[in-house]
């Protein structure tokens, strides 16, 4: 193998597949990027077994030639040294061979490495996926679609299927729910789809939260092909491969309040700085939990309290407050992480006392909810 | 104690005190900051009794009122808790009222603080300094001793002396050095002082890090107080106290070779980066070590070899080199670190051969110099 490939074009490549690699990985090619150079251009491959990221890198873009094809073939180097490496060569141009026993050899102006690589045949194949089913979405949609419910994933691996996101598609409607047991996220969808089409899978929220870092901004469309074990995002030129958690995904839909008691219209922005001041003495407490108190012949009440270091109380105008009185207690974190991914200038928040889950949503706007389960205090 | 203030030159303040602040303190209190308010303006100090802050605020700043006082006093509040709120704060004013049993009141808008506090009578008082001596150097230049210094000393207590920077004041000149005994920093300026003076102590590196943090940049005069136990940096409104370490610095002169064998010209950026390549593989080497090549008949070779991974060879073109030929093996995290702070775009290396300690300079500067051990390599 021998190519001459512009500097910029290799370390944007690097950098996506590098999002694969493990340093902790019981396979121990796995560590290595495998790189392919044919007459087409030159392909780039970072896996931990879990994820597998495919970046290519066309031998012309354009009228501009991107990369000299010497002597098509293929080779794995350490990821790490790398990366590194290419990032700190002098010149504009590198030129990567690889002699005898997989020594590769970099150059770039006078700095020229030795590194030892392995055989790229040892590398293990990617999934092969079939692609007759795919569906398309657009770059921007697919990132709110992940950023507005991934945060919302278990952390504990006590329910491993609580560790992804739930894609559910029916009816020609994408819908993606969160929850950890103690909030939940939705959101969802209209896609362009054959309405038959139905799918229900899980995928890690680790590889949504990878995948969301790789795809640029803007409204490219991305093909998602979803298989028994495995899904396929493809954006332009990078393929990212992830395996689908087993298990059945817990029927969420029941838990969602139908009715509600005390109905909230509010400044998102205000509410949100308000319950932030309010977490800083929460955070101490005991319970670690922040109140608020609603009451329709008044406003909002937010305060928190931490015997040993203070308390806090803060009103906030409400635009409008229906229903019964309400006093409720809960956990900062998860309100601040709710409002933080719901757009617009305002939200509603529907609660069913004081016990009940509530809800957080946008006024006018079925397609997001967040549901946060209250905490007892007493 | 009552008063009302503008926030941002609140947090400014908090944050500049904060810096002496250590929540592993033994003394309890000095978690706090404490708080005077005062007809003239508000002053907090932060300590962590190595260093102490004292930021004052003061009541106008030409024509703007930056403070309402109502009422004088003095309070302690927990460092941790009040910085973050002061930060978040709603409105740009806040008024912060001490009632009875220190309970301290912090209003900004609908947002209302109780905070306990604690007596500032119980807060340790600030060394007393006299000020006859006191020296002047302007910030920009101070910035730049403590840089070019500072990364030098030990981070080891074996030798707590080598913690520190060793400032000697005499006739007429402040000479820095700092050494952690496999390097050593040095740099000088003439001051602006009775040429009687004299002054020979440490500071400890950790204060001057944070002295620098807290200085704007610019040319205004700091004033240097030196006691036996003290050192005092008075900068606009801002008072800097540290101790200083106790012990003799060893005498470092007799360590600067006088005379060289091998005299090296280079651009400092060229030979920066080629050091900063060849220390991606030194890394995993046992030795940690680049090797350095200089034939007065060509130009410098840079390599470094770590079997398992691969090697590494460049040439910098030189633009001088005069004397004997070399080979020698370094630390390029020394290397790096020196030629980081060397200013200019050359810099003159003097070797006095491969077991002796070189010499990095600027051409036709003396005021800095910086020198390293080699590694004996076989």
């Amino acid at each position: 193998m021998k190519f001459t490939i512009q500097k910029d074009r290799l370390v944007e490549s690097v950098q996506d597949v590098l999002k694969a690699v493990s340093s902790r990985t019981t396979i121990p090619i796995l560590t290595g990027i495998k790189i392919v150079a044919s007459d087409e251009g030159v392909s780039l491959t970072g896996s931990d077994s879990d994820i597998s990221i495919e970046s290519f890198i066309p031998q012309r873009d354009g009228d501009l030639e991107v990369i000299t094809i010497d002597r098509p073939g293929s080779i794995v180097l350490q990821a790490r040294f790398f990366s590194e490496i290419v990032k700190k060569l002098p010149m504009s141009t590198v030129e990567i061979e690889v002699e005898q026993n997989h020594l590769t050899i970099i150059r770039s102006g006078s700095a020229e490495f030795n590194l030892n690589g392995l055989d790229a045949e040892e590398y293990p194949h990617l999934p092969q996926i079939e692609e007759h089913h795919a569906f398309q979405i657009p770059t921007d949609l697919l990132k709110n679609l992940i950023r507005q419910t991934v945060f919302a994933v278990s952390t504990s691996e006590t329910r491993p299927i609580l560790t992804g996101v739930n894609w559910k598609v029916e009816k020609g409607e994408l819908i993606c729910t969160a929850t950890d047991s103690h909030r939940l996220a939705l959101r969802k969808a209209k896609l362009d789809i054959n309405e038959e089409s139905s799918y229900n899978v899980v995928i890690p929220g680790k590889s949504l939260t990878e995948l969301s870092k790789i795809l640029d901004d803007g409204q490219d469309l991305v093909s998602i092909v979803i298989t028994e074990t495995q899904v396929l995002f493809k954006a332009q030129n990078v393929l990212f491969f992830s395996r689908l958690l087993d298990g059945n995904y817990p029927d969420t839909a029941r838990l969602i309040p139908q009715e509600s008691k005390t109905d909230v219209v509010v400044n998102t922005k205000e509410f949100l700085q308000a319950i932030d001041r309010a977490s800083l003495l929460a955070r101490e407490g005991r319970n670690n939990v922040v109140k608020l108190s609603a009451d329709p012949a008044q406003s909002l009440e937010i305060s928190s309290n931490s015997p040993e270091i203070g308390k806090v109380v803060e009103t906030v105008q409400a635009d409008d407050i229906k229903g019964e009185d309400l006093k409720i207690s809960f956990s900062p974190k998860y309100m601040l992480d709710a409002l933080k991914v719901l757009e617009g200038t305002e939200i509603h928040v529907s609660f069913t006392g004081a016990m009940r889950p509530f809800l957080l949503r946008t006024p006018n706007d079925d397609s997001i909810l967040q549901l946060i389960l209250p905490v007892r205090t007493y």
